[in-house]
């Protein structure tokens, strides 16, 4: 049983959200037993995990159910700390800013980006200068960095993948260009770095091409 | 000035949100300076502090800007940790559950309240339903507690103050029953006693006629 591994990640081949998960547990070098849910009928074992939300991504460690992709970063950001890279930052203040701008993208950037490119015709040229707005507030943000968490990936980047890994298949899908190289020169650079050293943590994700697809079927159904 | 000062709370008397950051300090026994914002016309401070959300409330510590109140409540957590009471467990799974019930009344519960008590006419019964729903596994999740936090105020109870300390004023200002002692005899017994203790607390705040009063006023002009 799935449920005899130590670590076992329930999620969806093509969602950014257990990717986080996986992201995470890859860095960390944590091995894992990772479970494709079809979310057209999902399992008793994620509505056993998750009754409350039913939604993937779930971290099961020892039996015990972790969910909300944030809250499972810190949970394992905080479970293997000796010895392992980190995620958050050490110092507080730089770990309130962390949970800032990881809410920030869940909250405010990814919805824009989504009413941008799938909402209702009328609002959507608002809801894209909305987005670009909040994007600039990104692009600030990185400064000189090479990635959020400095030199290397940590816990903003994870939650910036919404951004790095699924922006461009949004605007690919939708037809609606957000962020262009001249506008975002640092954005679109973190993302290409971020995408690359992302492949090369998960190898077994979607191709480009492949992610497009998910995108295109999944909010044109909607 | 103001700023001049170690520990800076920008808030609004009648903000459950800035009380939550109020609680916290006050049960660390951290000492502040409280400046109260007028939000029809927000200060420059405020403005400068957070110029992302330009809400309440801002924690401004050795002149360092902490925004969104649970990203404020972990801060101050970390900050002060050793020597003070503490507000999350120790245990990384029990941190995991804090966080994530503090979310669930933040994301889920108190907008279905403020929907089911002042949304279109048309949608509250249906809101109220859910609102009823969510409020029931906070029922359960209090087990045999006294508070979330176990027999002491922790994280999830200062983030559900958003329940103890306003639910009862939004059902008496619009009129909408949702919480009543014969269906949740343990979430009204937890509003009791952190109803007291939040009092013994935070002395100043508003009583419950204004409070009803404060309420009322908002969410009618909305």
């Amino acid at each position: 049983m799935a449920e005899d591994h130590e670590v076992v990640v329930f999620g969806v081949w093509g969602s950014a959200y257990s990717r986080r998960v996986e992201t995470a547990l890859k860095l960390k070098g944590v091995p894992y037993k990772y479970i494709e849910e079809d979310l057209s009928k999902k399992s008793p074992s994620l509505l056993k995990y998750n009754p409350i939300h039913k939604k993937i991504p779930v971290l099961v460690h020892n039996g015990k159910p972790i969910v909300e992709s944030l809250v499972i970063l810190e949970y394992i950001d905080e479970t293997w700390q000796e010895g392992y890279s980190l995620l958050m930052p050490k110092d507080p203040y730089q770990r309130a800013l962390a949970r800032f701008w990881a809410k920030f993208i869940d909250d405010k950037c990814f919805p824009a980006i989504v009413k941008a490119c799938w909402g209702e015709e009328q609002e959507r040229e608002k809801a894209g200068e909305e987005a670009v707005e909040l994007l600039k507030l990104l692009e600030k943000e990185l400064q000189e960095k090479r990635f959020f968490g400095g030199e290397n990936i940590g816990m903003v980047d994870i939650a910036a993948n919404v951004i790095g890994f699924s922006l461009g298949a949004h605007e690919e899908a939708s037809g609606v260009k957000l962020m262009t190289r001249e506008k975002f020169p640092k954005l679109c650079n973190w993302r290409d770095d971020f995408m690359s050293k992302s492949a090369a943590i998960k190898k077994d994700g979607p191709s480009e091409e492949e992610f497009i697809s998910i995108v295109r079927n999944y909010y044109r159904k909607k």
